[in-house]
């Protein structure tokens, strides 16, 4: 019986990867993926066995990796980011579970709320939320009760998925529903192609982000009600008084 | 003129860390951190310049950075886990900013939401929020009304912080906040020195946490309405039905 690891490859590029997630691959006789995700990594690996996933089959995806763990392979599947932040390691092992196979490992990855925080400055430095705007798996009814708890919480906030053709003008509903709760003024950024070639970001306010141009490679960020401007960086201040 | 770049080295582990993370430690000339953390690196730098910070002196380590740099030392401020998250990302912007100094560069690495929930399975598989219970950096009425919004928005949460010597009974105090809105079997779980030897994780309820012996080593996390145990694994799903 081979083994399952749920790789966490980070932003991109592959020095964005932990060791521990370049060790899992290295260690695979397969790796798994959409492929999206394994084009990102096909150069490094020229000889080992590449398994290209479709969009949206998640589930066929786990069912090949436990198949061929099975059969006594070694598999690495790999997700962006993170692997359990709306990463494959869930349907992993909801999967794995029902089976009864025991020896799935999730390789934990650099999410882009982490990654693109990094890029705008510091607006995540105390407690968080991160929020996906795709309905596909979420209800709007449930995005929007959570923003709202967000905004009454004064968190700063990680939006993911903040647009895709599909679902024009969801941050702008998103802002709508924000801006009921929050000022104009709320400091917020944006980053685009987090980690890879092209990386962008922008600083503007609740009001601005609201007709924003973003797409799926867009990574948003609301600040709390401390978040401030400083040196084109985004800061929310940890807490104590810096002098 | 020196640069400065603030590490996000992981939860412990030297493999933890990112290639990124390495590289900026690597082409440093002075290392500086917390001791707790330049204790987890030292080994791998025989022969560089490491200077080992006080606890809560985290404006003289921003400050020693700005003075070396301006010495034209290339200087590596480390973190574990985030950089970012409360991290010393943002009071490092915040002193360059002061000084007009903007060659400040972060680098992001795996905060214990992620590598914690990574041990107990897939609890922050979709939206969630991270909530440190320490109130030396945030006002207990915020950090009340922070859990408060949390359970409304049926977020899982990361719990940060949940103990110390001098604030034990505060992952207690946190429980009962919660179950006002949360009920007792809400399933939680708690992972003990992630990432570093002796990695413990417990599976529990919402009420059983409430009696939980935990300490500033331990991260907590307490699941939505959708999160279930399986496989011994915590599992919240993605919100697709897995069949």
């Amino acid at each position: 019986m081979g083994r399952i690891a749920v790789v966490g490859i980070g932003p991109g590029a592959i020095d964005a990867m932990t060791y521990d997630a370049r060790k899992a691959l290295d260690e695979s006789d397969v790796i798994i993926g959409y492929q999206a995700y394994t084009a990102l990594i096909r150069d490094h690996y020229p000889d080992k066995e590449i398994v290209d996933g479709q969009m949206r089959r998640e589930r066929e995806r786990c069912e090949e990796c436990l198949k061929r763990a099975k059969e006594g392979k070694n598999v690495a599947l790999i997700c962006s980011g993170d692997a359990g932040v709306y990463g494959m390691a869930s349907p992993m092992l909801e999967v794995a579970a029902r089976e009864g196979f025991q020896d799935v490992t999730i390789v934990p990855g650099v999410t882009a709320a982490l990654s693109g925080a990094a890029v705008l400055g510091a607006p995540l430095a105390t407690d968080f939320c991160v929020i996906s705007l795709s309905d596909l798996l979420t209800p709007w009814e449930v995005i929007e009760k959570r923003l709202l708890a967000a905004a009454d919480g004064d968190f700063p906030i990680a939006l993911y998925n903040p647009s895709s053709h599909k679902r024009a003008g969801y941050l702008k509903r998103a802002c709508e529903i924000l801006l009921k709760k929050l000022p104009d003024d709320r400091r917020c950024g944006y980053v685009r192609n987090i980690g890879r070639e092209g990386t962008e970001m922008k600083l503007c306010t609740l009001a601005e982000l609201s007709d924003a141009s973003v797409d799926m490679f867009v990574t948003v960020f609301i600040g709390s009600s401390r978040t401030y401007e400083a040196g084109g960086r985004l800061i929310t201040p940890r807490g104590y008084e810096i002098q």
